[in-house]
Formats: structure tokens, C-alpha cells, sequence
């Protein structure tokens, strides 16, 4: 375990001997490390507020200073039940125990594998922080009891917690839920539920011009567009493998005339049934389908919120039925569409790619041949070579059914995300009874590659809106282009240009709202409009707008067609 | 009851007589006049074929030939429960009569209130035509017993029947069920289930198209699109009035995990929810919300087939929100987005218009302010009238919420159905609070206009298909030009004429098959592409193409450039 993660461990330890010093009657779940901290789950009679935060952080300093030291002990079961006799969590934890540690800082006894920081003041007492409470259930099963945790972060250094602290706060000011609200990109409502969200005509215009950019690529090479519904019987994903892997998260549907059908959790059944509704021949592949559609998942209820996490997934999704012979051909195009969809977002060259290949020690988890895999796998190694692309080799991150690769973003918050994929697949074929007829008269099962390129929208638009911190680049903003006449009389003048860009596709609108210019020009900025026009007389005369940029400010004058001119080229090509 | 309509009804009877005499243990059910001809359902041990129709034909001829009377009696109950002693369908019925007449033909006598023929020699022996048998419930009720039911035709002439006849071999040919598999268009599963098509790439093109042509017209308009989940609480449902409106269609969604929810039956109340997330001023209004997606209803599943009668519905919906002095320039404005949206199909004009009002005998049927409804309908009547509309007062045909224009066309089997609709409607703002800010300060509810323009793209298609029998217009075409090369050695300019089609946007493929050039002729034109180019070596050197209009043939050899401007021309004016 690393230095910083042994600190991290140490000091929920820490805040856990802080709470049991100033609470009564507390139970004690589960206190592990985590990315930038820790956390510690409580069961108390008392409901944590925000102003306990600093009474415990203030406990947990004078603790720090005493220098307590980690005493670990290996104990009997037998032991446990005695040490351990008010607190059922852990005996419930002890249960599945084989060899047994305790971790005593103080009068604070855990149940603990450690390892800890020998004593306390190895504990930097200006490094660390407790940020958040919320409720957890125990074991993360919504059936059991809610319990209390409280989030804390800890590094080695003084310097480290304050950058910490710095990005969270920027990341804050990029939340999508608080942008998207403020920018008017999507809604939910009380009346349709939580997890379903609603976009608005703003947010559309995004999510439509993210699919405009991704069908021209995909189109250029070979894919071709369907268009499939979101029900089925259970039959379909009993076949897949995914009635068994979604269970929990399956929606069912009934109604009063009988019916039994599900809501789909993925897409990729219903597009091979397309490619088994009629004979195929050798000469019809590489067939390539793509589709903007939703999917659904029932997730617990209490996890769902904002865009990252919610029933309704309008996933972007895609496959290729290929022979073998072409899967390497398909793999690189497929590379290329990435790239391609993510250089003018200015997030490619930011990421990291992963080839996710099997466990080697454990050859039974997957399915298929091991020569196919031994080939896929160093084909994918080659195209990595070939392609640069410095794939890192990930064992034991392989699908079930083939390797892949994996690119990997990082969002606002600096946690990594994977959203490309594009993985190899035998298996679906031949349970589904996939085949095209070969050369010589024969039935073969082809190969299916699944291709994501940027998953799903909802997910998407959050990375996006967090990633820009609201700024759309020009081709992507709802609103590209507003007008602002220092006056009335100018309002005509205005609308004229707006019929101009309106006519070039360009997203334009006029303010003609009774405020102050000073006013308008703050609230363009504020919902992040790449360029504000300000008209009046002197621009009317001279056929010209004055040009405020949304990044480098006040540009002066420029001639309208000069402007449309340069929003054009911009437009166009999605810089 | 006109002639006609007595004649087919007679002739139910004389069907039903030659069953009894050709067949035993016969119960009859129910046998009306239908449009064109009438039907008789049977519970007979027998199951029917198509070969028995002849026989039962020719039965029916010497019934006729024997030029029997039909005598009406009025008998008392119990009289009939002797007459109908082994008829237990006629006893079902009889319990829900005060007066009843009996018909008797021969030695069959039925519960019947007529009218009939005085004698089958009215009936012309040429002048109708068994046509099928299919599976009928008793009394439409698929708890019930399936009855065995036979369909007939009968007119007043031979020549009436033999034009019907010759327009239903016509329609049949144009079947969208038929055309929708030759053409590779939309697919079906068993392992999806019935009712709920998927679109091939082919199919998904139209509807592309089809969209592309909705939205540029709308947006003319000030339509935003927006996008909305396909599930939701059921109270958003039992506030908007659908919930009991479509009880037994409703699809309820459930999970392991404890989700209730339903899928919706219509668009509407998601878009209300998204006017409502946040406050609207009088200065916001129209606004305008347009979306494709689906919505799902649990049609009978006996009753479901093709793309008219499906679970899941494409739907193109529109909503209005305004003003109550901005409703008529808001639906004049609609009226024109259905003329724009049709003429380049060729429908408009083949239309008629219905201006659906009150049941004025009972007002107490519809809800809301009755001064609304007649300012409402004289706007309508107006509206009619300055455009020119032509439209019928259509007395009792009005939504429950509000008066409306519906647009009617026929398909190919010269059955009259409605498509557009223009709704008004006072209730839903009011139902889910929708208000707007006024100049005063006054908290007003919206009008909302209920705008359908090609209605759901599974029926249009259906209907479009069957309407231009498969040969789409060049910009609906999925393959608007296929080039075939006389022999190999022209491939290659033929692959440089599909890069130039495609570089602008013009769908084209090449036909390098190994089949003769009469059988790639003959088949792109069972594909009813539009432009077949024919290319070999004179081609190649003077850089044309020899062209094959699909109806006007063979229109020899056009420079590429020319046929690329003529192509793209007819593309964009939507021709």
C-alpha cells in the first residue's frame, strides 16, 4: 500500500476515536481509503449536520497531537465476540473472517487489516479535511438499514490538500447540474420521476450536433443507420446472457391484456436480429450498424441523480458483423472514428488507451477459443504499434467474450472515465446463430466488433458541460450568436442580420429586452454565448458589428459579412 | 339503409343458408354488411378452406337461382328460445332485445332486424365474390371462443365488382407488408415479438428524409426540438386524463428493485413538463416543442400486424403554447407547415378537411368554457376560409378539450384515413398549471395547440409505401442511383461516379455483381431505384453515363456532370 493511502486509513481510524470520544452510543461499519481521502460509517441515534464537521476535525487534531500509537493484535474469534459485543456490524464483518486483526488507537478498537501509520504524528495536522456527510446503506444493499458517513480528504502535505481543494472548488462552479440549469439544457420533473431527464431545446441542439458529428464519421466509413424499439421478450436477453447480467436492473412490462415483454438494457440484441432477417453473403460484409437510441436500466433508486445516473441512457451504440480476415481493417477504422470524433473537442491527446486482455492465470472466466484470443490479442497489439497509439496491456480486463481497447478521459474532477471501446466478440454470434455464407458454400459464424464512441448522452453532455465549464466551442453552442442594439431604433438593423445567419444555419438571437446594455452584455456572458454583436448607429452605417468574444473580449468593429465569414469557417469546421 | 348495403346484408343470409345445407352442426353468430360486401362468423367443427369457397359460392348461386322469398316475423322470447334452441349465439343475443324479428330464407331462420331483399332474385349472380376466411372472436373478445368467419364482396353490378376486384389485386401488389420485405425496408423477430418492427438501414433513410423535411419546415415556423424519456410516474398520466383513457393499453414497467412506472401512450405531458421547469413570461410566447420518438400502447395481440397496428409507435409531435391572440396566426401558421410538409408528396389536393366541432345536443360531454368553444370554432371557420381550406363542419367530432382540423387522405385501398390534426385545447395547461406571466403582472394559463403533421412514422410509411407502390421520389429514395458497369474492366470509372454522387450526399451503389447486364437491370428495377447508369467504354471516354429512368426507360447517354445537376436538383426541390 502506498504512503498517502496508509495515511488515509490512519486518519478515518482517527476520526472514528474523535466521534466515539464526542458521540454516544455509536455503532462502527466499514472506515476504508479512498481516492484523495477516506470515509467512516456511523450508526448513531444523532443526525450529523454540517457544523459537526469542524468539532470532529477539532477533536480529530487533538488526538493527532497526543501521538497515539497503532497497536495491531491477532485475536481469536472467540476474542472478537467479547471485544466487539455492541458492535454488530463487526460481527456481522467477523463472520466471514478466516484470521482476525485489530487495529487500537487509543481507547478506539477495530476490526482492521491494516496497515497504519505507526503512531499519529505521522498524521500532517494541516493536510487533511472533512467535506461531506450522506447517507450509506450498510453493505450498499438498499434493503438494509441507512447509515451516516462522513467523507474526509488527507494528503502528506499541507500544499496538496490546498490544490486538492482548489480543483474541487473549480470543478464545482463546472457541476453539469448546476450549468445545466443555469444554461437551460435539461429539466426534471416531480410528475415523470427522478432519473428520467428531459432536454430542452438547448440541450437537444447539443445532443443533435454531437450526432450530426458522429454519423458523418461513422457514415464515411461504411456504417449505416437503424432504428429499433426498446421492448422485447425476456427470450432475447435470456439468449444474450443479458437477462442474467442485468437482472436486478431489468424493467419488466406487463399490462392488463397479458402482455410480458422488458425494456432493454443494451442495445446490441435487437441490431443483430436486422443482421439474421435475411440470408448473407460473404460479399455483404463487413456489415456496420449504428443507432442514437435509448436503453434502460433500474437503477437503485437512491443512486440516481443528475446526468451520470439515471433510468433513460440514450446510448450511441454500433457494431460490425465482419470475416476475420477484415476484423483488423474494421479495429483501425474504428481507432480512426475516435480520433476523429474527439480532436476538434480538443480532448484527444488527453486520454490513455488500455488493452484489455484476459487473465491469464485464469483462462475458465472467458469463453471462446484461446487460439482466437491469442490472435485478437496480438492483433490488437500490433494495431496499437502501427497506430501508435501506446496501448497499456490490462490483464484481467478483457469482456467475456474477447480483449479490446479502451480509451480512458479524465473529467473535471480529475477522475478517470472510459467511454470508446471497441471490443472483439465471437460468442453473440454463435448464440444468436449469426452466419453468412463463405466462398465455397459454407455457413460461417462472423466476427462482431461493438463500438462505442461516446456512450451515452446523458453521460456525454455531463463530461462535456463540466469539461467546457458551460463554453461550448462556436459549432456546438445553442445559442451561437446574439445581438444586442444600444437602442430601439436599432432593433431593425438587428433582425436584418439575424435573417442573414438564420439563412447560413448560424444560431442567432436578438436581445431586445428592456435593459440596460450593460446588463444584456453580462447576462450573454453569463449563458457563455461565443459572440455578443453590439449594433448601433455607427455599425448600421457601416454595414458592421461590434464583435465582444466570449474569451478574448471586446474585437471592435468588423464588416457583417467578414463576421459570417469567419462564425462560417469556425462552424464548419468544429474548431 | 341504401340498396346496396340491403343487398350485401341479404347475401350474408343466403351465404349462411348454403353452409347449412353443405355443412352440419353449423351455429351461426353474426353476419353484417360491411363496406363492400359482409361477413358471416361460424362455429362449425369443420375448419375451412380456401377451397370450400368455390363450393359455398356455387350454393349460393342455386339459392339465388331458386328465388326464395325472406320473411320477416315478430315473435315473442319465448317463441325464440324454441326457434333458437341449438343456436346458442342468437340466445346470448336475444337476452339484450325488447323487440325481435326474425328473416327466414328457406329452411334457415335468423335473428335479424333487417332490412332485406324481397327475394334473392335481387341479388346479381355476378355481382359478388367469396374472398377469405379468417378467425374472428365472439363478440371481438379474445376470452371468447374463436369463430371461423367468411368474407364476401357483393355489388349491385358485375362491372362494380369486377373494378373492385382489379383495385385490390392493385392494392395487394402494393402492400407495404410485401414491399416492405422486397425492399428490405423494416424486419421483424421472433425473439423480439411481434408488433414491434425494427428499421433496416434502407427503411431508416425514409424516415431520415422524411424527419430532415418535418423539421426544416417547422423550424421555419419557430418549432425547438426537444427530447423526452419514454417512461414516467403514473400520476402525470391520471392528471392529463390518459391514464383512464388508455388503461388497457397501458404499458406498466416494474423492477426487482421496486420501480412502478408506466411507458407512455402519448408525447404531450412530458413536453408540458418541460414548459413548466421554469417561469415563463408573456414575452417567451409561442413556444413551440417538436420531438420524434416513440410512444407504446398494448394493442391487442391478436390484433397486431405490419406497421399499422404495432406496440411501438414513432411518433412526430408538436405542441404550441401561446397566447390566446396569437392562436390564429399559430394554427394558420400550422396549417401551412401540413401543406408544405405534403405537396412534394403529391398528396396535397387529394385531401379533404374536416372542421370537427361539438356535439351541440350535448354540451355536457366536453369540458370547458363554452364561450371559448364558439370563439374557437368561428376562428377555425375563418381560418377555413381565408385559406381556402374548404373544410366540413363535422358535428360531434370535436377532443373532449377543444375543437379541431383534421386532414384526411385515402390509401391505396381508397380507405379514407386522417393524418394532420390541429387541436385546441384549454384543459391541459389548466390541468398541470401551466401559466405565464402577463404585462400585468397576472398569472395566465397558456393555450395549447395539439399540432400532428405525418402522425406516426410506422402508419405514414405503411401508407407511403402503398401510395407510390415502392417507387419513392428520388429524395425519399434509399438508393437514388445505381451504376452498372457492362463488364469488370468498367468498375473502376464506375467507382469514381459513385465517389463524385456521394461527395454529394447522393445515395448511389455499384452493381459489380457476376449476373448478366439484362438481370442487374431487371433487378434494380424490382429495387425501384430511380436512375440506373449504365457505363462501358463509349461511356468512359466521353465521361457519361447511359441513363435508365425507373418510368420513363431508356434515356441514352447524359454527360456525368449534367445527370449530377439534374439529380441534385430534383433532390432538393423534393421533387
Amino acid at each position: 500500500m502506498e504512503k498517502t493511502e496508509i495515511i488515509r486509513h490512519s486518519t478515518a481510524h482517527v476520526m472514528a476515536l474523535a466521534v466515539k470520544e464526542l458521540f454516544k452510543e455509536v455503532k462502527f461499519a466499514i472506515g476504508p481509503s479512498i481516492e484523495n481521502g477516506f470515509y467512516y460509517d456511523f450508526d448513531i441515534p444523532k443526525t450529523f449536520s454540517p457544523q459537526d464537521l469542524p468539532k470532529i476535525e477539532k477533536r480529530m487534531k487533538e488526538i493527532i497531537k497526543r501521538n497515539l500509537k497503532f497497536e495491531k493484535k491477532e485475536i481469536s474469534k472467540a476474542e472478537t465476540k467479547k471485544i466487539f459485543k455492541d458492535q454488530s456490524y463487526k460481527l456481522e464483518l467477523i463472520k466471514d473472517l478466516d484470521k482476525i486483526t485489530t487495529y487500537t488507537l487509543g481507547n478506539f478498537t477495530d476490526l482492521c487489516k491494516g496497515p497504519h501509520v505507526k503512531s499519529t504524528k505521522e498524521i500532517n495536522l494541516d493536510a487533511f479535511k472533512l467535506i461531506k456527510i450522506s447517507g450509506a446503506y450498510w453493505k450498499g444493499d438498499e434493503k438494509n438499514k441507512m447509515l451516516q458517513r462522513i467523507y474526509g480528504v488527507a494528503f502528506e502535505t499541507k500544499k496538496e490538500l490546498e490544490n486538492y481543494l482548489k480543483q474541487q472548488e473549480e470543478a464545482e462552479k463546472r457541476d453539469h447540474r448546476k450549468l445545466g440549469k443555469e444554461l437551460d439544457l435539461f429539466v426534471f420533473s416531480d410528475l415523470v420521476g427522478p432519473g428520467l431527464p428531459m432536454f430542452t431545446p438547448k440541450g437537444v441542439i447539443i445532443i443533435d450536433e454531437l450526432k450530426k458529428h458522429i454519423e458523418q464519421i461513422c457514415m464515411k466509413y461504411g456504417f449505416e443507420k437503424v432504428l429499433t424499439p426498446h421492448l422485447a421478450k425476456i427470450k432475447l436477453y435470456e439468449l444474450s446472457g443479458h437477462a442474467k447480467k442485468f437482472n436486478e436492473e431489468l424493467f419488466r412490462v406487463s399490462s392488463e391484456r397479458g402482455h410480458e415483454m422488458v425494456i432493454r438494457p443494451v442495445l446490441c440484441p435487437h441490431q443483430t436480429q436486422i443482421y439474421a432477417s435475411r440470408p448473407r453473403s460473404y460479399r455483404d460484409l463487413p456489415i456496420r450498424y449504428m443507432e442514437t437510441e435509448k436503453q434502460y436500466r433500474a437503477e437503485k433508486p437512491g443512486e440516481v441523480g443528475g446526468l451520470n445516473r439515471v433510468y433513460s441512457i440514450t446510448i450511441e451504440d454500433g457494431h460490425v458483423f465482419c470475416k476475420i480476415d477484415q476484423m483488423k481493417q474494421e479495429i483501425k477504422n474504428l481507432v480512426k472514428i475516435v480520433k476523429d470524433f474527439y480532436r476538434p473537442l480538443g480532448m484527444w491527446g488527453k486520454h490513455r488507451v488500455s488493452l484489455s486482455v484476459r487473465d491469464y492465470k485464469h483462462p475458465e472466466k472467458y469463453i471462446g477459443d484461446s487460439k482466437d484470443w491469442d490472435t485478437c490479442e496480438k492483433m490488437l497489439k500490433q494495431i496499437s504499434d502501427e497506430m501508435n497509439l501506446k496501448a497499456e496491456k490490462m490483464e484481467g480486463e478483457a469482456a467475456l467474450y474477447g480483449p479490446k481497447l479502451d480509451f480512458m478521459f479524465r473529467d473535471a474532477f480529475g477522475k478517470e472515465i472510459q467511454i470508446p471501446t471497441i471490443q472483439l466478440d465471437f460468442a453473440t454470434p454463435k448464440r444468436f446463430e449469426l452466419s453468412y455464407v463463405d466462398k465455397n458454400g459454407q455457413n460461417i459464424n462472423p466476427v462482431m466488433i461493438h463500438r462505442a464512441i461516446l456512450g451515452s448522452y446523458e453521460r456525454f453532455l455531463a463530461l462535456l458541460i463540466e469539461h467546457f465549464a458551460g463554453e461550448f466551442p462556436v459549432w456546438l453552442a445553442p445559442v451561437q450568436v446574439q445581438i444586442i442594439p444600444i437602442s430601439k431604433k436599432f432593433n431593425k438593423y438587428g433582425e436584418k442580420i439575424i435573417k442573414q445567419l438564420k439563412e447560413l444555419d448560424i444560431r442567432a438571437e436578438l436581445n431586445d429586452n428592456d435593459e440596460t446594455l450593460g446588463k444584456k452584455i453580462r447576462n450573454g456572458e453569463l449563458q457563455k454565448i461565443p459572440y455578443l454583436l453590439i449594433v448601433g448607429e455607427k455599425e448600421e452605417k457601416d454595414n458592421s458589428v461590434s464583435v465582444r468574444d466570449r474569451k478574448k473580449g471586446d474585437l471592435g468593429p468588423i464588416k457583417v459579412n467578414k463576421f459570417i465569414e469567419k462564425i462560417k469557417k469556425e462552424t464548419e469546421e468544429r474548431k
